[in-house]
């Protein structure tokens, strides 16, 4: 990408002009037979698997707030969140679209930094960019990212294989994306959380080694809120589930904002969202398989309930009573929430 | 979907009751394996085929108006710029993505008549809806559709591959899509060229069969205009081409409204855009072949030139002078210019 000043906009360059800056800079990998430039790209599947594709259409006021982060880290959580549902079917992430739309009035570097981020992390992770679609916007900005992914058919793990007698299990510690938004509006710019909202990890590896040892009997990304993903697992299962309180793993950097007295300081973790944490299950007798894998990684793994015979998701305190009061989670049109970055 | 009052809002339903609604109305096809309702859908690729994947972002206010346009020609229209991008490939659609972002206001009869629209041309074309997002907006509606195509490597039809001596062809007459928004915005609703632009027709089994056939050296749709989308394959060729103005074929709807006294009346034909009809070169002793091919198909086929070793697209009038003045087609940030539905 060019840089010029932070007055440098489109116009000077052009629609084309600007597709060719972010062809130039796609470093292209074996599959891509054809890639930017064309009506459509191609690409190969390797023999024996099937391609995976998720979609997430990001909006400016709705999903993101350029006050509130930088271009470079809103690239890196535009294909993040598709690398999470890729990484939560147990699937090798393979390659990308993105689609961009926005004011004619958009600086130069907030493009060329979104691109550079986004480029980064699809690096990381072995995803080219082989396509696209730009155009102007007369609202805000529109990010539209579809992520192919490969898996053998009998690997890919689904949301609705999960068996009564399984355990549950998530990585890392929820809450903290939400702990970070709330930081961000109050101001607070710095620290774990934070980043854990701006940039946060897609749990690749762990998803596709999970798959591969077939482990893992159903799986899910936390991006609506853990108790409204379990959810999803539960009622796609035709299930239920139990959940300890006390089992959730939480930060130190959590617990130290909230303290842990009252229950309702669990409200962020059970259902604050944008975690993209895995949660999965796994049946009770490799547990002590989940706990040797996650042996390789970096990325804590918490048992946190059990999946059982009876409709819905019982949350149990300590002493075993039924809590109660959590929300169910995020639907875009029925509870009124707000995201940021 | 249900059908309830105008007043009756998504709100009502929720994010995920609207999906459901969707995930119902789908027809499953063999090589889905994975549809709606997982973090990703999967899909199996035909054995000796590479996926192909285009996809389009349209926004409420800069390429379509809902003043202007209904619902259900909205969702058909959606999918159909892509098959176009699809067919001009010379693949096969297989399957979509769809995302769908809008105001908790928009009544539910728009999205259930866009979503109908979109799953009638889809079944049309043997495409099923495979997965997608939806989320709330707080600006206009915004579509979003990937869609994939499977072709053998060596019949797909890139842009970059015309040779000078091939023939120019184009199929139907461009210049209605243009000349429709222009009557649509004088009031009009009715007629071939209105319909033409709010229900464009995707060349799909033109473009598959001029592949099969290996017919075509390279080709393109026409959604910038016709000139600038030669543009795109002398470009990418590496050649020029000569184009003769009283060989572009017009509807006897664009003739009548214009008259063609004046170069003038050519405008929109050669450069007013989402025409979506198919440009593509040949080699010149295939002409009768190409002719032959297309004599199974209800589309009409004109040739309006040749391509040359001379960089640049020259237009020549019927006595032979080279034609100045036309503009080259549509850039999103160059040119001043807008679209409806």
């Amino acid at each position: 990408m060019m840089r010029k000043s932070e007055n440098y906009r489109l116009a000077d360059l052009g629609e084309f002009g600007f597709i060719d800056q972010i062809a130039r800079r796609v470093r292209p990998t074996p599959d891509i037979k054809i890639g930017i430039g064309d009506d459509a790209a191609a690409f190969r599947i390797p023999p024996g698997c099937l391609a995976l594709t998720t979609t997430d259409m990001l909006l400016e006021g709705v999903h993101f707030d350029l006050s509130l982060c930088d271009g470079y880290s809103l690239g890196r959580k535009s294909l993040a969140v598709n690398l999470s549902d890729i990484a939560a079917m147990g699937a090798k992430p393979h390659s990308c679209l993105l689609s961009l739309a926005f004011p004619e009035t958009t600086p130069m570097t907030l493009l060329s930094d979104f691109v550079a981020g986004l480029l980064e992390i699809g690096g990381e992770y072995g995803v080219a960019l082989i396509g696209g679609d730009t155009c102007a916007s007369r609202g805000g900005v529109v990010i539209g990212i579809t992520l192919y992914g490969v898996q053998e058919p009998d690997k890919i793990v689904q949301r609705c294989t999960a068996r009564p007698g399984d355990l549950i299990f998530v990585t890392g510690s929820p809450g903290d994306s939400a702990l970070g938004l709330k930081l961000l509006r109050d101001g607070i710019r710095e620290g774990r959380a934070v980043a854990r909202h701006l940039d946060p990890t897609p749990r690749v590896r762990e998803g596709l080694a999970l798959a591969e040892s077939e482990l893992a009997s159903a799986m899910i990304d936390i991006s609506d809120g853990l108790l409204s993903d379990l959810g999803h697992i539960t009622k796609k299962s035709s299930v239920g589930a139990r959940v300890y309180l006390e089992k959730i793993p939480l930060s130190q950097e959590y617990r130290a904002y909230f303290g842990l007295e009252e229950k309702e300081g669990y409200a962020l973790a059970l259902g604050g969202g944008e975690d993209y944490e895995l949660l999965f299950t796994a049946p009770a007798h490799r547990r002590s398989e989940v706990e040797a894998l996650f042996g390789q990684f970096d990325t804590a793994v918490s048992e946190i309930g059990e999946i059982t015979t009876v409709p819905g998701i019982r949350l149990l305190s300590s002493s075993g009573e039924v809590v109660h009061g959590f929300a169910a989670g995020f639907d875009h049109f029925s509870v009124r929430r707000e995201h940021t970055s």
